[in-house]
């Protein structure tokens, strides 16, 4: 039988709505195998943890309290953006790991992120080729933007979309309604700098029994005013009203961000402003219509409460088979989602090679969007949609969704030494 | 018996998470009441509506479609911005609202909204005395403001008040998941162009068994930039990042909105912003901190995937009691939630004059703002507490909510004049 070993666990990059629940798969799987994992340590603030030796107990997290982490949004042990260099260029953060993971007995390595994290992650599995340490690094996938490699969808992204979808849905009723005497354009401004996934969600809102006009703006086409202008009038027109989906990373044919207008407040100073107020203006002075503008900005990543059923299973299930992968002595891997049929919609999980994770961005297929620019084809909403499937609702207290604050109890450092991040 | 006549009912103002739940208590009452109300005539687009004879026949409607009002959002009708002139000012529109109600035998009417509609609804309920055309009028309170007298509360004010306060909730915990290497404070722009009720909402996110820490800013407390540095530059130093909530309505001691910061683009084009990017900068200037922004704008008013239960129960309920007041004979009144009990909640409806509520704006009380003018008082958490209580969910489809849209089929026109509005 093979030794016991402690496993570390922490969470990258941007948070979601469902980061928590791969946690909760990692740690609940992980109390299932006794006899090859001993103790989950999670990382304070990632990577940072475990260079810093600032490492928490989860085992003396309840089992209810770890169950709650399925429903609670954000990254429970905290996050970070941190990149680690390569083990060639910078040896000692390297040393400085093994030498944590060995004051703790460390043999697993969990890593719960997107890209950058990926990146992280097959860099620690290295430690055991190229400086000895036995470790089996796992990464598991997380990121709203949707753009991972291999696995069909990233666990974070569905109740991203779902959000996203329904509030799109939502305010375009909300202007429909105005629009006789007053609000004949909304528009929303959702995240993605460079692949448009989040805003493409934006036109589920319309469906065959539930038609809304909408524009969608994508960073992978070039901002073409006039004709932007254009389609919205033709939309108004038409229909009295219509909702714009713009996502925060549309650039102008200079290549710069739109939303990168070099503001200017009364005193000179340069102002930092969203890409939705930019376009709002471009309609009132272009079309002279009445506006309204909105940023989902972190409401969007965050809404567990509206979560997508299917993320959240989905989050857990590579949690889970992170564990599973990692007892059965798979290093340098990824769980990803496969894709077995989409109506009905069935997944599966397999075992991705990390190496062909690591630092391969996923962008939006060309023919996801309609020849015009501005919208989805049929294949990506074929796509999209059993993403957002299910609502697996919070529970509530007074009103207010109660989301779980683990003790995060901290292990008694060993080291006498200090490592600066 | 009384001769049976027909009802007009027509929405104001900005529409609600829960105005069609007051369309709903309206037409399902009504045709309870077939002995004295014939059909019930929707306006659309409002008075509009009345005044170009553009009615709805809500009778074509079916009772799962109308019951289905009850989970939908914005105006099913159409809303609109027209307020009134006085009957001395412009005695023809009043004649043509006689025109119109004569031509469809219409004896009661319903209007749906806020504190210009209540004003509108004043004027109609004078026809009977001033002109000799009988009619009841009754005003049904809707506004996300909060700012009608009498009532205890709005109708529309308790879910855009649970989702603000949901909303910072899941946000604050996004935040303090990236506050060690990146974002540490996040900021929030909710509406309330007068009154602070919206804001004051965010202040619920953080309770005993879920602190947050929170910063508020009231349109009912000028806006100090040192002291608001000073307050986020604490919280930040000691929990490690904090929450902004800022109403649109916040003025700064020139009296001038905060959001009108006079910003130009690069070709000196005036830019219509919002106050959040402007706080936000703010923060990174003064306290050279990373942030982020969002701004709700229509989001707020329109999710009804997340409104209050007490809301949607008492939106139905002043809809029912203002038909039940009208059948009775009761002109020029409203149906006002009086509360019996905080904890239990416990409310009921009484009447109220429609004289008393109409042109009186209703303030946030001094002692809901803690003295330092960034927090809310227990007295405030104790008032705002019930009207978040609960949640109601649509239904779902494919991941989406399932909203109805009518028919909305056109009442034939019976009068051969136009009238311009």
């Amino acid at each position: 039988m093979p030794k016991t070993k402690n496993a570390f666990y922490a969470q990258s990059g941007g948070v979601t709505a469902v980061i928590n629940a791969s946690a909760c798969g990692v740690i609940e799987t992980a109390r299932k195998y006794k006899n090859k994992i001993g103790k989950v340590y999670a990382g304070r603030n990632g990577i940072i943890g475990a260079l810093t030796e600032d490492l928490i107990d989860t085992s003396r997290e309840s089992a209810s309290a770890i169950a709650a982490l399925k429903h609670t949004p954000s990254g429970a042990f905290g996050s970070c953006r941190y990149k680690l260099k390569s083990i060639e260029e910078h040896r000692a953060q390297y040393e400085r790991l093994i030498e944590v993971f060995k004051a703790h007995d460390i043999g697993y390595f969990f890593y719960n992120g997107g890209g950058d994290s990926a990146d992280t992650c097959l860099k620690v599995s290295q430690l055991s080729e190229k400086m000895g340490y036995p470790i089996v690094a796992v990464h598991v996938p997380k990121t709203v933007d949707n753009d991972l490699p291999i696995t069909d969808n990233c666990p974070g992204f569905g109740s991203v979309a779902k959000y996203i979808a329904v509030s799109t849905r939502e305010a375009s009723f909300d202007v429909a309604s105005m629009a006789k005497t007053s609000t004949k354009v909304f528009v929303l401004e959702v995240m993605g700098r460079h692949a448009g996934w989040i805003a493409a969600a934006g036109g589920l809102a319309s469906t065959k029994d539930t038609e809304i006009p909408i524009v969608i703006l994508f960073p992978e086409v070039t901002f073409d005013k006039e004709k932007f202008l254009a389609r919205v009038d033709e939309l108004v027109k038409k229909h009295g009203y219509c909702s714009v989906v713009v996502s925060e990373g549309v650039k102008g044919p200079d290549g710069k961000f739109l939303s990168d207008q070099g503001l200017r407040d009364a005193f000179g100073h340069a102002q930092l402003g969203g890409v939705a107020p930019v376009v709002a203006n471009m309609i009132k002075e272009g079309l002279n219509l009445k506006y309204h503008w909105g940023v989902a900005d972190y409401l969007q990543r965050a809404a567990r409460h509206i979560a997508s059923k299917a993320d959240v299973d989905q989050a857990y299930a590579v949690g889970k088979a992170g564990v599973e992968f990692a007892v059965k002595g798979n290093n340098a891997v990824m769980p990803a989602i496969q894709r077995v049929s989409s109506k009905p919609y069935k997944w599966k999980i397999a075992m991705a090679p990390l190496a062909k994770v690591a630092n391969v961005e996923k962008m939006m297929p060309k023919d996801f969007i309609t020849p015009d620019g501005f919208g989805i084809t049929a294949k990506c909403r074929q796509y999209l949609e059993p993403l957002i499937k299910g609502e697996d609702y919070p529970p509530y207290k007074d009103g207010l969704p109660q989301y779980v604050r683990l003790k995060n109890v901290p292990v008694k450092k060993k080291l006498k030494t200090e490592f600066k991040v």
